[in-house]
């Protein structure tokens, strides 16, 4: 039995309590937020269990040997090193750190202590992520020309980052797991309206290969839109993550050359075939991912949401945001 | 009567030959296209009007006020220069020219002959976009935060240009129609594909003021979107182009700043009132634009959508070409 | 060649000269319209035909092989009786007669001088009905379980006729061409508001079989809906004609007895699988049905969609009168 | 504080008493299932409140105000006599009783002990049903010309009633709710497929007045559909309750007769304007229900969601099941 210690009691921590609680092999030994409010409604919630507003309790307890960070992204190193140094596996929320540095020491510490550290990519672990993932392993799509992701609705503000660190990760996340080839630049452009932060982005992403990606972040939109459009040289793909029914459609068309002749004459056919949404399943992705873990470190294997593939998605919100500051320009990895 | 000499009779120029004989104080007196096979379907069309394959025909025509160039682009300033120089108005296709320098030439042989140019920026004609003008001058959205832009469908490829000269013109010509401040900057970014133009690009505009603008065009998309969001202070709109029956939309939504005490407090307050979709006519566009330039004509006035219009927007595409070539770069106006 | 003669150049009118102009085997003679105004429209649109308004010119002409009687259902039976007394092949828009009566008389009088006769059941020429009868052929759907079609829009309101001769006819004859089995009763209900004809009515319709079959008609609706559900034992399929791109979706979804131990507990298990919407073509309905037509009469076969279809969907229509007239009461086929 | 028994505890149950807690002036103090499963959930959840099998414990318990009766249609009656006569409150789910006799029986004995019935309408205390009960008292849509309900998903199949019982007691509360006028008569047909219970059904609903009403129950549909249609002289009003963010949509369209010269000539103007959808709150219906209901006690005050309200609804059933019975004739209330 994994015992666990939740440090931060939130939005989100709710949920990873509840999971770790519902899945075989673990449970949650103690919970601490240092805002009281939180402690106060974690102890309501939970009152046979420790509930702390001192991290310190949790990340020193010995009764624990996996801590979760689920705070703001400011605090992830400090409090998942003192967990690692402490001989505890982390789970952290995305993103990973504030910058890479961070990250590869906490990946360098576990090392050492052969420790597991897990990032909280959650939308790798929706039944849509993995049925995308599944239709392009099946080559379904051919050569993947694009990835284009619109994810903006009425924020929630984040009084730490910008729209970028808060939306961007979970492209960056699902990019990394969808595509094989790995992005060499990327570039970001934006605006702050309401405070200093960005409240608005577009972001490019670039590959030596014929891919390009795009990713389009608002917390100013006047309606919630998550559309993701994949295409390929033999088939095209719409991901609507707010469609209930219809998250998934695979759509049989396409271009082709067929001939050049003349200058006034079309070059190109065009593929207009069925469409197809394949049943996506209804199970929580927290839960797939919070018992993933636990088979990780009890069977001592690397989750593939794992510390480098945390860093990864940092080094492009760091890339981000240094193009920002240069105008957009391109900035390699 | 102003007589009319259409060139050009493939897709668009059928449009151009009904509409001109559809209302008062026009008629078309002759149509030219050096395509055997359009010229034929013009002779079917109007057995009764001079039909040719020679250009020289219809520009040189003591018969023709008024010549209509609906050709490809690279064509439009040779023929739009014969016009003018042999003493006609001229009605030419978007966009305007090949580049600004040409842009800038046809205009100064206007103005010394004194003849109109009106550049067929038809969506500006549209219903919606003539109710959005409205809406943003009854200052219905305060201050203008975003204009943000998606034109997708599975293409129509044209053979000579890439997939930014052949959709963003509607787009620079709507927002140099809607925004009052002048964009200081663009950049852009793409991929070909198919062949060596590009077909997917993304378009970063930038302003002295608090406006961003941005568009996403893309002949490889599964589903034809054509969506503009346009975020203001004090309300926000959406555009679906697509959508036959609520085509605009005006959410009362958006943010405030409420306070700012304490580091885990949300500094903003969200405002979410009703939706109102004004009701759209389905006025055919071409007819108002061909009634306004012959009204202008007679009226001695300058159509607001002149050469001046026409080369602002083929300044925005010369820039994007420019940012092309230097991988997304920054290019000033 | 067969010559046609058309009668009626009101709106529906002019798509069937169109359309007999541009098949093979066929060409329009002559257009009666008695309406000086729409005759005036014939004239101009057609100088080189005989354009009249006296019907008798059409029905007696010795140059005219098939009438066309696109009129109020009311003259239909006095002008396709003229017309194949006369010894021309007719082509009546529906619903074909006023009455069952009228019907069988105009079969008799073809039967007897080997003539055609067509009913303009247009729908069952559209690329999406042929799709959803090939689908149900294919047993795709398995046994059917029902039929629910919404019909509905702000009306165009007709000055004869209530919303069930109106909008009904479609629904019938596709049923009568999807459904093997043939209705035993129908029962209607319907208000009228805004004159003396139901502007607004639902219809049951009753097999032996375990299938039923329901039509929501109504010119009141602020919204233009055209959706059929065809419940199958095995999968279900949604028509939605407004739709532009998926018209047709086919869901893998039922529901199976599985057990039935206890009283409280569930009794059914659901199936929920993959949806999939076939291409559906974009063919002009009226072209294949006029071209099946000369086709039929040169090959001097019966057309499915013949006098005795169109007497099959009037026959329903009586019998809703007959219902409306008596509180919504089944009135047996 | 009222306290408050709960009886049964499956699918509905948990929110029932999760809302008793919520609310002021009230709690929960003990719940019944006399499933064992059940039960035993429900002493986890509450481990601290009296859990039983044997309703009698509640119904007879001096600690417990007010019983609340989640149980099947079926035992409603027994179960709410009980605590009648025992001196409880009582809250029942809808529908009210299986017959209107039982229904008549409990007001007799809650009138004469002065004690409180509500009928568990929820969906009246909705904040979609409350705003369009506001714009019809608001007179936005003028007379109402009918009332159409499409109610259709892929059922969870009843076990002791058909598909009536299960989805038509929301329209018949919310129409008993929002229509002045009460009905004079109901007529209703359906099939049964999968066992003997109908699985489809269609309903009409006459008044004396001009209005009409139809419902669209189905357990075998496909997709989920919950969209209500209401006419108005003024204007008309789609509420679609699987949109999560517009609920209504009030649009400013319609008819007019404005002459009636010459039998071809259209009768009626159409009126095609803007569109508007109010803002709808999202407030836990159940929430306000359940305040309302303490309220109602605290202040001896009847609500309007009383016996009667659901004798109203269980008369309507009844009629509706006669109907079916005698092939869908009209059965008067």
């Amino acid at each position: 039995m994994i015992r666990v210690g939740v440090i931060g009691y939130g939005y989100w921590g709710p949920n990873i309590v509840r999971n770790f609680n519902m899945i075989d092999g673990a449970e949650v030994a103690a919970i601490c937020d240092k805002n009281p409010l939180s402690a106060q409604r974690a102890r309501k919630n939970y009152p046979n269990l420790l509930i702390t507003e001192n991290s310190a309790e949790i990340v020193q307890s010995p009764d624990i040997d996996l801590v979760t960070v689920i705070t703001p992204v400011s605090t992830h190193y400090e409090l998942a090193k003192q967990a690692l140094l402490n001989g505890k596996h982390v789970f952290v929320e995305k993103p990973f750190t504030s910058n890479t540095k961070q990250a590869a020491e906490l990946i360098e510490i576990a090392g050492k202590k052969n420790l597991k550290i897990m990032v909280d990519h959650t939308f790798l672990f929706t039944s849509a992520v993995r049925k995308i993932k599944q239709i392009i392993e099946d080559d379904v799509l051919g050569e993947l020309y694009y990835y284009d992701s619109t994810r903006v609705n009425l924020g929630l503000f984040q009084h730490d980052v910008n729209v970028i660190w808060d939306l961007a990760p979970h492209d960056f996340s699902i990019m990394d797991y969808l595509i094989k080839e790995k992005p060499d630049a990327v570039a970001a452009s934006g605006k702050a309206h309401i405070n200093s932060k960005e409240d608005i982005a577009y972001i490019m992403v670039y590959f030596s290969k014929n891919i390009i990606a795009h990713l389009n972040v608002n917390w100013l939109s006047p309606v919630k839109l998550r559309t993701t459009l994949i295409g390929g040289e033999k088939k095209m793909l719409m991901w609507n993550d707010v469609d209930a029914d219809e998250k998934i459609k695979v759509y049989d068309r396409g271009v082709e050359i067929t001939n050049s002749e003349g200058i006034y004459n079309l070059l190109v056919n065009y593929r207009s075939g069925d469409m197809w949404a394949p049943k996506v399943d209804q199970i929580e992705a927290l839960k797939l991912e919070t018992q993933y873990f636990v088979d990780c470190i009890n069977k001592n294997e690397e989750p593939f949401n794992n510390g480098h593939a945390g860093l990864r998605v940092v080094r492009m919100l760091e890339a981000c945001d240094e193009s920002l500051k240069n105008n957009g320009r391109m900035v390699k990895l």
